[in-house]
This record gives structure tokens, C-alpha cells and sequence, in this order.
């Protein structure tokens, strides 16, 4: 990977991408039943049946929420703050659909709050925006079930609020999408995180909820620094606090749909209606791969699969969001690839006869995708990626 | 309840023990099949089988995260971290068991940490306590299994580092243990919090994870104010902060086992063998509530049934934490019982011909139990509690 002076930056915020830190606490835990594939995946316990299994899945919205406070604040709206519940169910749903579990799912969330910043009606924003999505997908044919959960008046650990959710979902073993069954000869269709699908109320910018600490440090302009400092970690080196060239409210360049604060705080699309529409028109063993581009960005394929080359050389063009990121401090491109999805949050690895099938359903759902590239074999056990596109080619490893 | 100057002193420092704001967010949500019973249950849309229901509860260690990060600082070593574990754990299994589910129980946590704060080996220490805490409940006959989580750099949002869990549970509907059930006639039955249960390896001071912003502040002193200004939300009044008169590591008063720190902080004691227990020896329809008293400590129950006068008259002794909590800045006795357990986490509710089964059960799990009142009819359909102990008599509505 291009060294850089970026990554330096990240490490800095206190946020890890590749989160190896992470990953090595947890190295000896149980890798489930397709230790291959996008979620853990377990045995059926609860029922003891052997052709069906269960997946418990936790995520959330991270940093987002510390924009949306701000914006909150600056009096961008409630509104807001069901894009938070949107952000930290879909980043959940769309990990379990990558394998192939269309639900019911089963949904519970914790909210932290600090109540001095923090009101009820916030609380019932995001609530009833968990609700929402649910709605929105049960409009789909996908069942998303809110079973409760539980907010704690938590001031003394969090500055302003945390909303993080767990589903759980049961599937049929032979239903699972192992993406270790990725391999050469494989293409890659990538599905745009731009645009409006079907199911949108309005366009996207193609932000998910990756890269937010970065993005709205390196976006956001330096006055937000002196007035919120309760919106970031005050340990962080000042010169990397709201660093970057824009305020909220500015208009962004090449999309007249939103502002700076209304793009970075685009809900998290789904893509289940999507997935759900593939695996009726293909059948599950061809479907070699469904990779959610979520932490690492575009990179995140790299996890998966074996011995395998991916080598994208044909992205959709990079949307004005992430240009503006890309600009307004001056990011290197190898570091933009490796936190943001640069507009794509999906990609289906599978054989090439299926290629024109996906991206004719994607086009039916209102979502541009493309052959974005191709798997070869690696010169080793381990996985390369050659990404080749605006700004240049960047290898990973 | 009698007025006293310590409800203004909780809700100045962001923490309601009551929730009624939170509870008025939700108030719209579905309830469940069993709008009575201690948790949310629905129906079982995983397999769709009537005869069936499913729980998904979640719940935190709260602010105790706070404190075993003040500990840690202070030298008390890396199992803080596994008891937070615990704590988030069973204050999950506790509320499942409440209802008579006894797993197998699928666990997810959510851990969002500050980076700079926390490093790697502390999220181990909090993974690994999650296994060690399933482990003891599999030593017990009790299934409990780690399904995975999510770990978030977060520094932006959470202070030090705040952890969560949820669980799934699948159960017979005619096992379940509805609340709803508790009537006149019936017994109070409470069992300790304190000494050492079967399953425990040492003693246990009696804290769960509850009251934890109002004991930290309210027994620790203000040395700690200045050294760490990151355990505490900067939005209260200084006067509210650390404004007890102890160290960490001061003697326990009456308990020569703890220091004042390694009190406060004694994990969550599960109460979940000790119910499994008493569901084989007790027929369940003679068991009408099983309530662990958390939030609102020995108040909770009032949440419960209806039309009821519980009446506590002959509670466990207050153990030596909670008298140090009242002595330390003087709380109000009235407000002690309705934040903390004051020495019994779990209370059964049914006839009194099953009162000694209990407390003999209880005795051979190695904790203290005591038919410590009884269940009159209100004159309303309102439920009414009046306790009569250590600091005279409270009433509660």
C-alpha cells in the first residue's frame, strides 16, 4: 500500500481502519460454521436442527452520531437522528443479507446518552427511525422485527449519545453464501451508494456510516472545534480537529441535492431489496461472494476469499461527496479507497454470465452498478488488490 | 415517596432512575405477548411455531465502566475488566431468567472505546470476561454462547469505553413466567446479593450494575476530580463530582473481604442458577413473578402487577456498601431503596407454602434468602409499596 502521511492521521483520531488491534484480541475466538464467509454464522441452538442456522449480529452508528449532533445543533432538524437509527440497523442488516439471510430479522438496540445534551424527543427520534426502517424494508417483503432494547443515561461515559443495534436471523445451511468460494475467474459487479433507490425517499450521497471520524474532521471547518467540543475526543492533537474547508450549510460541489452536512449525513442505504431481488434470479452457489464495503472501504474484500487476485480497474466514477473529502485536505488517493466505499457499498463476486443479470436488477432497483473488475489467482495463499481509478493504481495486500 | 434533596442531586448529574422520559419515547411500542411479564416477549417468528416465543434483551454495564477505568488507572489490575464483562452479561440473563428462560442464550456485545484511552489488551480483558462469565453459567448446567460483537474506535463519542450486550432466547409459552400473575396473598421472597454464591470465587459486596454514577460520585472524593476529568461528564456541577469522602482503596467499613473500590466495582452477581433451581422444584405456575431489582432497585417491583400493596417489612440486613453510600454524603433512606439493591437483587413472588422451598434452595447455592414480605390489595388499581427497614418507612406509588 502507498505509505502516506494519512494513515498517520487516522492512527492519530484514535481510529483504526484495519482495526488489526481489534482483531488480535479476539484471534482465538470461534470462528462459527464458514469461517469464510461475510458473518459468523452458528449452529441452530435454539431449535437443534441441523439443516438450519442463526446468525446474532452487532453494529452501529458510530461516530455518525457526533454529526448528527452537530447538525442537530446548527438546526439542520430531527430528521436527523432517524438517519442514526438507519445507519446503525442497515449496517447490521446489509453484514447478514451478504450471506444470504433475508430475515425475519430480529432487532434490538442500546442508546447511550449524556441527558445534559441530550433530550427524550432524541430518544424517540431514534427510536421510532428504527421503526421507520423497518418499515421501509417490510415494504421490500423483508421482515424486520423491533424487539426493544434499552436506553441508559450514560453522561458520565459518553459526551453526547451512541446508538449501536444487534439482529438476529435463522437461515437454511444450504442457503449460506460463503465468500470463500470467491475465486479466479470470478468478475466483480460493484452497485452504486449514490443516487435513489426504489425504497428512497431521496437521492443518497453514498455516504454508509465508515470513515466518519475522518470525514468530518478533514471536511468540517475549524469553527466547530472552539464551539463543540463536545463532539470530539479533546486527546486528539487540535490541528486534527475540524481541519478541513466547510461549513454544514455549504453547498456541494457538482451535486445540487445537498449540502456538505446533508451528504456526509446521507442515511446508510440499504442494499437488501437488491440482494433479496439477486437471489431470486440467480442461483445461491453461483452467488460466489457479496461483499458489504463497509470498514475498509474498498478494500475490504481483502478479508475474504484465498490465494485470490482482485484486481478492480472499471469503478463507478468517484461521487462528488468524496471528492470534496478527497480536496478539501488533501487525503492521498490510496487512503481514500481504504476508508471510503468511493461510491459503491456493494459488490457481488460470481461468474461472469450473471454479471448483466445483476446490473439489470440494480438498474430496476434505481441503482447504477457496473463490471467494476475481475478475480485472478495470487502468487501466493494470500490476497492481493490492484485497484485502478481515478487517481491512480494502488496495490494492497 | 418522601422528598428529599437526592432526586434533585440524580437528576442534576443526567441520570433519571425512574426513566419516565425514556418510557414516554417508547411508549407506542408493541408490547408483547405478555405486556406483564419482567421482559418483552414475542411471538416465534424464527421458526413460526405457536407453541413457542422468542426474547432479545439488551443492557450495558453502564457508568461501571467509568469506575473499573478509574480503578485500572489506579493500579487494580486487568480483572476490572472481566467483571464488566459480567456486569453487562447478567444484567441480561438476570432479567431473561425473571421470565423463565434459561437458554441456551445467544450473546452479541457492542464495545465502543476512546483509543486513547484504551488499549488493546483491556478489550481482550473485556472479550475473554464475556467467555469466562458464559463458562461459570455452562458450569452450571445454564448454555450461554458467544456469537460475536462489534468493537468501534469511538473516541468521539464515548469517553473511555462503554460496553453492552444483548441476548436472544427461545422458550415454550407455557413456561413462560408472566409478572402479571403477582396478587394479594401472595409472599415476598428476597435473596441476597451478598457473600459468596456456589458458582463464585470470592465474595461479593452486593452492587450490580445499578445506581453506578450515583455511588461512584456519591462515595468516592474529590481527588479524583482533578486526576480524571475523562471519567465524568463536564456538563455537572463540580460540587456533584466525586463529592464522597473515600479512595478507592479504603477498607470497607464492617467487611474486611473489600476495599471501597473493589466493593463498588464486585461484578454482578447471576442469580440464574439459583432460579433454574428453583424452577425444578417449584411447579412454574405457582412461581407469579420473579423480579430483579435493578433500575429502581428495591422499587422495581412497583412496575409490575396491578392493584397491588407490596409490602416489605422484614428485609435482609443493609449490607456494609450500601450503609457506607448512605453515610458517605448522607442520602436519604428512601432514595437508597429506589436506587440501589440494598442487599437483595432477586425477589421471588408466590405462595407461602413455596417460601421455604426457596430459601432452602438459596441456602444450598450459598445465598442468604428470607420471606421478606407480602403482596395486600391496593385500594387502586395502582400498585402501592411500602417498605419498613433501616431508616424508618417509606411508601412509594
Amino acid at each position: 500500500m502507498t505509505a502516506n502521511r494519512h494513515d498517520d492521521r487516522y492512527q492519530a483520531r484514535g481510529v483504526s481502519a484495519s482495526k488489526s488491534e481489534v482483531h488480535s484480541a479476539i484471534k482465538d475466538v470461534d470462528q462459527g460454521l464458514y469461517p469464510g464467509a461475510f458473518c459468523k454464522i452458528i449452529p441452530d441452538v435454539l431449535t437443534n436442527d441441523d439443516d438450519h442456522c442463526l446468525l446474532m449480529h452487532a453494529d452501529g452508528a458510530g461516530t455518525k452520531s457526533s454529526l448528527a449532533y452537530l447538525a442537530w445543533m446548527e438546526g439542520m432538524g430531527e430528521e436527523v437522528w432517524a438517519g442514526i437509527a438507519q445507519d446503525s440497523l442497515i449496517m447490521n442488516v446489509d453484514d447478514c443479507a451478504c450471506v444470504g439471510a433475508m430475515g425475519p430479522y430480529l432487532v434490538s438496540n442500546t442508546i447511550g446518552r449524556n441527558a445534559k445534551r441530550i433530550p427524550g424527543n432524541v430518544i424517540a427520534g431514534i427510536i421510532n427511525g428504527y421503526q421507520a426502517a423497518c418499515d421501509t424494508l417490510a415494504d421490500e417483503g423483508i421482515s424486520c422485527i423491533m424487539t426493544g432494547g434499552e436506553t441508559a443515561d450514560v453522561g458520565d461515559v459518553v459526551r453526547t449519545i451512541i446508538a449501536d443495534s444487534t439482529i438476529t436471523a435463522r437461515m437454511r445451511r444450504d442457503d449460506v453464501i460463503d465468500a470463500a468460494r470467491m475465486n479466479a475467474g470470478d468478475v466483480i459487479v460493484s452497485f452504486s451508494s449514490t443516487g435513489q433507490a426504489r425504497w428512497e425517499n431521496t437521492p443518497n450521497a453514498g455516504m454508509g456510516s465508515n470513515g466518519l471520524t475522518s470525514a468530518r474532521h478533514e471536511g468540517l471547518g475549524a469553527d466547530y472545534r472552539e464551539r463543540y467540543p463536545e463532539t470530539y475526543a479533546p486527546e486528539v492533537d487540535k490541528d486534527l480537529i475540524y481541519c478541513g474547508q466547510h461549513a454544514l450549510t455549504d453547498p456541494l460541489p457538482g451535486d445540487d441535492n445537498f449540502t456538505v452536512g446533508s451528504a456526509i449525513l446521507s442515511p446508510t442505504r440499504t442494499y437488501a431489496p437488491l440482494i433479496n431481488d439477486l437471489l431470486q434470479a440467480i442461483p445461491r452457489t453461483d452467488i460466489h461472494g457479496l461483499i458489504h464495503c463497509s470498514g475498509g472501504g474498498q478494500t475490504k474484500i481483502l478479508n475474504f476469499g484465498s490465494g485470490n487476485h482482485y484486481i478492480k480497474d472499471n469503478l463507478l466514477p468517484v461521487p462528488p461527496l468524496f471528492k470534496l473529502l478527497k480536496n478539501s485536505t488533501g487525503q492521498e488517493w490510496a487512503e481514500m479507497y481504504s476508508v471510503y466505499n468511493m461510491g459503491a457499498r456493494l459488490e457481488a463476486i460470481l461468474p461472469a454470465k450473471h454479471a448483466e443479470t445483476c446490473i439489470s436488477i440494480a438498474k430496476a432497483c434505481g441503482i447504477d452498478a457496473v463490471i467494476s473488475g475481475r478475480v485472478e489467482a495470487a502468487t501466493s495463499n494470500d490476497n492481493t488488490l490492484t485497484i485502478t481509478a481515478e487517481g491512480g493504481t494502488h496495490t494492497y495486500n
